[in-house]
């Protein structure tokens, strides 16, 4: 008996056979025809969204994740519109990274290439729908999408969307395949498909993603956990260290890029800790220090060691006076969860020696953690942020969904 | 309690910290100094082999696995040998892949950093101890080892060799760690550490590869196993793939790079069968067809559906006779395991397709699978071969054990 989930993967297998073989204006066509579709398709869309907002209402839905399940014809006109910018961008495929003559007359090339099955599992954010398929779409993949089950019916209305936009350019439906059965097991089946499915992403909080890679047997890419760290070093500008702090903790506050910890050289905490508490103040932040950094302002409450390890994605802060850059190296490699790392510093050695030694995706001198973005990279929208070493690490772009093979051209050599 | 794997990830780590630090001068002298006491340690490495081969023989080991695990002078000088040839090649961590100054000022590198702790599970070839060491040290790697308990006597003296060259050179000895406990429970253990082990790239056969993928929280890369098809095309040279076939099949039957079955367009399968047959009687090899196979020749016998899958690593071959390009690809991706794939055409259009539309590590046109080896594509020594699609696919280099970093230099930005 082949089960539904393993019918999705087969026919998604058929479906990203076809697709290894569009040509870049093939896409780019089937990703406006979708556009042009979920618009068609809003009011659809927004009376199907309706239906799971009053279900999640009647089931006691907080606020804040009620706003993140809404649609509204200005948020489906954006999705519309980011499925357009994906069709601006240029497409990695068939990109050959290099290709060389070996003695014997073989001429061994490295082309890029779709990966094949993307799973994403995520949660109640409708709009991954469109923004998953049209990035899995442009690199030639078909993708299974597994949202919460809160969205069940604004996902299958957009996914309806989607496959009458492929219809229309003649291109598979197959490409997008929605898992309709949000029972909790087709989940755990799904991690299980790795004859099927070449890569899954998980996209939510920190209990959906370590789920993820506890039980799948398909390769994982992490992403999204961001316990960000800024060292205001001992030759740091301070005023420069205070505006970046602000901006890192408080221009966005539950978002994986947001500074969750500071770390002080203990040369200018004096000075600069009460500048920073001033001025995040300004913005209801909760300060919690060590010893040390609660000798320097009243308003910072005890740091527990717990709070060392914690993402708040809220208005908290912690606070971690050092008396070496090597100490605040250690500090923060120890917590840190891979994603984006400041120093603040004028000096040259600690700077390059910060970029060479703190181990995570992006590590910055004199900016704010918040540029960690596929948009601010300038690689346009992303899949995700990967806080994981393989394959893919930082902000995930179009590249980030291929792979390459070997192709190889003889005249009949054999080998010795 | 911290568990022993626990000490030994930990220890692996901090080791790590220490090599993002090192110069290629620092590495290549740490590779040299160990090659030395390899050969210094020539005599105990010896003795402590025929401790495992003695225990191993009461045992009752197959001849053929004795020999992968017996140690000879010869073949440590091997070893000293490979690890002087890692020293020769380019040192990959630090190259900077791209760098962009974005609109803001900020300018954003991508940098080959290395990944950190890299696991290593295999059985009992003592060889792949000072292999693995070796390419994990040159890209500034921890690496933690654990071999078959059948070689762990051997392990452990080729092990302490190491770390005497390393204490030479006044670098950590925690670069190099081996289980010592070769208890069942230890593997397991190994395979739920991703707090510090980055990936685990398991050695061996299939059963081993799958139970790493089954029960590993570790990002593994699955290596090795490779059913190899050659498609003799309708517009075939015949001479040619006679020979292709004869090289790939017989010039060495275990490896994974051999070719374990035969596609034959039916326009060409009356001619060229009985040419491939008699060239393979010539090396012994029993050949196993499908019906219109069978009709060519009577040394063909009736494959089972289960032929399709088989990697025989052995004197077998399979052949499938098709109807059509299209037939021959659909049946290659339905049973390849994504290693190396052949066609052998003279036809523009069909050689094109093929590298398009076959999903496998690496796509010969014209030439034998058995070059798919890091030596051959010129990368030199190679961790093994990648039958995955993320991070790294076919021959693993030294690349492979890389990841990178994006490097952010900044002054003053804050995001707006």
């Amino acid at each position: 008996m082949v089960s539904y989930m393993e019918t999705l993967g087969s026919r998604a297998k058929a479906a990203s056979r076809e697709a290894v073989t569009f040509t870049t204006e093939e896409k780019n066509r089937g990703l406006l025809s979708v556009a042009e579709e979920l618009c068609q398709n809003t009011n659809t869309i927004l009376l199907e969204n309706e239906k799971d907002i009053q279900a999640a209402e009647e089931n006691g839905m907080k606020s804040a994740l009620l706003d993140r399940l809404r649609l509204t014809k200005q948020r489906i006109q954006d999705m519309a519109k980011g499925l357009k910018e994906i069709a601006v961008l240029d497409d990695p495929v068939g990109e050959v990274l290099s290709m060389k003559n070996r003695p014997n007359g073989l001429r061994i090339g490295k082309r890029r290439v779709p990966i094949g099955v993307v799973g994403v599992i995520y949660e109640s954010r409708p709009n991954v729908t469109a923004d998953a398929f049209g990035l899995c779409f442009k690199t030639g993949n078909a993708v299974i999408l597994r949202g919460g089950s809160d969205a069940i019916n604004s996902n299958k209305a957009i996914v309806h969307a989607v496959k009458e936009g492929l219809r229309k350019e003649k291109l598979s439906q197959d490409l997008i395949l929605l898992v309709e059965d949000t029972d909790r097991g087709t989940v755990y089946e799904m991690m299980k498909l790795h004859n099927y499915i070449d890569v899954l992403i998980p996209r939510g909080g920190a209990g959906l993603i370590s789920s993820v890679v506890e039980n799948s047997t398909v390769p994982v890419i992490e992403t999204g956990t961001g316990n960000c760290h800024i060292y205001v070093d001992e030759w740091a500008d301070l005023n420069m260290a205070v505006d970046i702090i602000e901006n890192a903790k408080s221009q966005r506050m539950g978002v994986c890029n947001a500074c969750e910890s500071l770390v002080i050289h203990e040369s200018v905490a004096r000075q600069v800790i009460p500048m920073i508490v001033n001025r995040l103040k300004l913005h209801q932040v909760e300060i919690r220090g060590d010893e040390k950094a609660c000798t320097f302002s009243e308003d910072i409450t005890a740091a527990e060691e717990e709070d060392w390890g914690t993402e708040y994605l809220d208005a908290v802060i912690s606070i971690r006076v050092v008396d070496s850059f090597e100490a605040a190296v250690e500090h923060i490699n120890t917590y840190n969860t891979g994603h984006s790392e400041a120093i603040i510093t004028e000096n040259y050695k600690n700077a390059l020696r910060f970029q060479d030694e703190i181990d995570a995706a992006a590590v910055y001198v004199n900016a704010s953690t918040r540029f960690t973005d596929g948009f601010e990279f300038g690689f346009g929208a992303e899949i995700g942020i990967s806080t994981q070493k393989l394959h893919a690490r930082g902000p995930m772009g179009l590249e980030a969904l291929t792979t390459y093979k070997y192709i190889i051209f003889g005249n009949g050599q054999i080998r010795e």
